[in-house]
């Protein structure tokens, strides 16, 4: 099996659809950019949502729903955000199918024409907004604090498998406040949640910082955004949370009665992770074996391999180990499969990057001892049975932080400063990576570097220390290093 | 509030419009027929959806998620299936909006024209059974043992919250098996455990049984179901679960090899319960003072009300009550609402269905007791501060013991054995329930007695006693009763 991975270095996009595939986690659907999740990258995907929605209700939030569908009407409120969305996206245009009377089989029955059109939402801040100005009437509604998980769909023309699809899952925060200042406490808050998800559960080393002006939110005043960084050099936006200011309040008509009896506007924020997430971890862990999942996130954490193949004595050891590992909450399975070898089944667990692995024959067992393989850096051990679910916890543990310092030791030797053009050129070309490099402020200047170089401007990190320097494109002053990459 | 809610005597439907609104469970949204499912409406429909994802990974099945979109040549195949579900459903036939170069604002591209239209999926089988013809080969890929958690829309003429909404959230299971006999089994296990879920965790009696093929999911060779009884004598499917044969199998041509090394067409179940659980959880177990929700699945099971308000010294006490009560894993909330008094809070936490509230003044603390009043029955006692805990994780147990009691002791009393149409006819007008009586097995009939009486043939009860009798309507032999009723 993983013969058939190919290798990051000759060919990084084909390893990752060789990885996501041989992995079992998705593939493409019968519908144009549409994935089918299988179960095992359902599986994952479930861990992360479960953990977010953990963190999102331990600071505040509930859950509701809200519908599919929005009105045409509706998209065209909020001027900024119809650019952004209405482009590219479903159209519901008829309620019903008939048989064509002509005999050409299913149609669309002419006469179930909508009034207006319905479209699927891409992201639901108009029709929630919408909603809203029903539930905020005083100060004492406030704030509303509310998240729904949800399927949206963009119309995108190239798609790949977790990282841009037509439809995706995702959640997506809304949230309502009587002050500026604590609607941006919370977009700042959120990004923090989504900085410490990325980083304790998915390894995930990311930056937190702000989208420049032309990379924000169609709709936002401020779009802040978690960066992470793939082993192939370009950058992923695996978050953000925007700040929305009044805007939606405006578009929808949304006021509240404040503590002074004065109507006022509501503030806004949305934030937002999706199934992108999952693309995200495989790229920043995975190698040419197969994926790597953090043990946080893996569905199974730990697999028992009897050598060379099941037998009823070596059931009543694995059954004492499943014992004592589940008694410490590690999720473990025993393979019982008869017919394949040990050396296939140990490719195939590679693969789909079950953190450990423990394997035992009658000789291991004559001297009381199993062989532990830890996914992360293949290495084995003999570990005597006795105490086997303790040196597992940590063992988890270990590679739970090796991940994460692996990967930040990548991000950050793929930091780079640079002062020049060419020198910017020359990094991107020969090491990409993030280039901190200073910028003069300007939309024209970011837009001119991108077609120079196809490099964006990630963000302008939120720790970005004051430094006085000229902009490499225009040598206008500039008072702080900016983050570029090329980017998924 | 309370007094908002219209007497279920007065109007039942309006009664169960103001529950869901004065509860803050559900509204209406701007688009016809798709509802905002509130904070608190969601909160239980995600306490039955953990449940009973819980109840499937148990026997042994796990989750993917499949496309929203289905092609709208997939829905022709199985010729049942389209007759049942291409009539009403939403049709995306565009991707794109553009600005009318005639300014009259937002339009549909007429460029964006798919070259096939798409369906919202009202239900998977046809997206799933075009997948799983790669994903099966051979005996050995089999049971394939899938669930998506998922929305779902058919474009419905009248919707009523809950119960019958254009879009809805619900689960489908999608079985795959090698045999018959298999398939068959499957079918059962999982109306089983609809069963044992209505039952342990809603407090809602159903009847386990078989539709007529009158009332066969559009494509199964056999729909079981279960269903329940409202307080208004009205029955409601609550949940189905289909045998598929190999139809969907032939449709999209899944084969496999089977241990004789012949190829051989797949044998299929699916399944599903909806948000319209919740509707059923309402009509169950409410009455004119509000929502009652059974402990298992009450989002806060009990509140802690201050006598006359908050103060730091009773702040200490429900600290401490709290504290004991998380412990046995019981959800709890204090209420520290400064403004509204007493008896509107009580009234305000009876309309939403909390089971336990405990109430303390002063005096109570004098005594080191407190007050402690059970939603279903309003009974109110005092209780010893020390052993509260226990005392009220007893409560909980036996409110969901008596909510269950109560309901199935109605339903019980509202089965109406009937052997003429006259009696049938009264009995249904006077009484409402299931009526058991004898049927000819013809779909004929059972359109007649429908056209005659609007009540249905509920369901064939998997428990029915052999008996020789005639049929209500026509005298001609039956074998066994079959369950009528009037239905939602």
């Amino acid at each position: 099996m993983a013969k058939e991975i190919t290798p990051r270095t000759d060919d990084y996009s084909q390893w990752y659809i060789d990885v996501v595939k041989k992995a079992q986690l998705a593939e493409n659907s019968a519908v144009r950019g549409c994935m089918v999740i299988k179960p095992y990258g359902f599986a994952i995907w479930e861990k992360m949502r479960d953990q977010l929605d953990r963190m999102f209700k331990e600071t505040g939030h509930v859950n509701a729903y809200f519908p599919l569908f929005i009105p045409k009407s509706f998209l065209s409120k909020e001027a900024e955000h119809v650019e952004g969305f209405a482009k590219e996206c479903a159209v519901v245009t008829h309620h019903r199918l008939m048989n064509d009377p002509e005999g050409s089989g299913l149609i669309v029955d002419p006469t179930s024409k909508l009034e207006e059109e319905l479209i699927v939402r891409p992201t639901s801040e108009t029709m929630i907004w919408n909603t809203y100005r029903d539930w905020i009437k005083s100060y004492r509604d406030l704030p509303l604090l509310i998240n729904q998980w949800a399927n949206v769909v963009r119309w995108e023309m190239r798609t790949r498998l977790f990282l841009r699809t037509t439809e995706f899952l995702w959640q997506e925060g809304h949230t309502a406040h009587a002050t500026r200042q604590e609607a941006v406490e919370e977009a700042l808050k959120m990004q923090a949640v989504y900085a410490q998800f990325a980083e304790e559960y998915m390894a995930m080393p990311v930056i937190q910082g702000a989208k420049t002006p032309n990379e924000r939110f169609a709709g936002a005043e401020d779009t802040l955004t978690i960066e992470a960084l793939m082993q192939d050099g370009k950058a992923l936006q695996a978050g953000t949370s925007h700040f929305l200011g009044q805007n939606f309040a405006r578009a929808f008509d949304v006021m509240f009665l404040n503590e002074d009896n004065q109507q006022e506007l509501v503030w806004a924020t949305s934030w937002g992770v999706s199934t992108r997430l999952v693309g995200g971890l495989i790229m920043t862990h995975s190698d040419d074996e197969g994926l790597v999942v953090p043990p946080k996130l893996a569905p199974t954490q730990v697999v028992i391999v009897p050598i060379p193949k099941p037998s009823p004595e070596f059931g009543e050891v694995a059954e004492k180990i499943m014992r004592a590992l589940r008694d410490k909450g590690i999720s473990v399975m025993y393979d019982q499969d008869m017919k394949n070898r040990p050396g296939f089944k140990f490719a195939e667990y590679e693969m789909r990057g079950i953190p450990v692995r423990i394997a035992f024959g009658a000789r291991d067992l004559e001297n009381n001892q199993l062989e532990v393989a830890r996914r992360d850096t293949k290495e084995k051990t003999a570990v005597p049975i006795d105490g086997i679910a303790g040196y597992v916890e940590n063992l988890l543990d270990e590679i739970q932080k090796n991940l994460f310092n692996r990967a930040k030791d990548y991000r950050d030797s793929h930091i780079t400063r640079v002062d020049t053009m060419d020198d910017f050129k020359q990094v991107l070309k020969e090491k990409g990576g993030f280039l901190s490099a200073h910028w003069d402020g300007t939309t024209e200047t970011e837009l001119k570097i991108k077609e120079m170089t196809k490099a964006t401007i990630r963000c302008i990190p939120n720790d970005a220390e004051q430094e006085d320097g000229v902009c490499i494109l225009t040598g206008k002053p500039s008072t702080q290093r900016v983050l570029f990459a090329m980017a998924y």
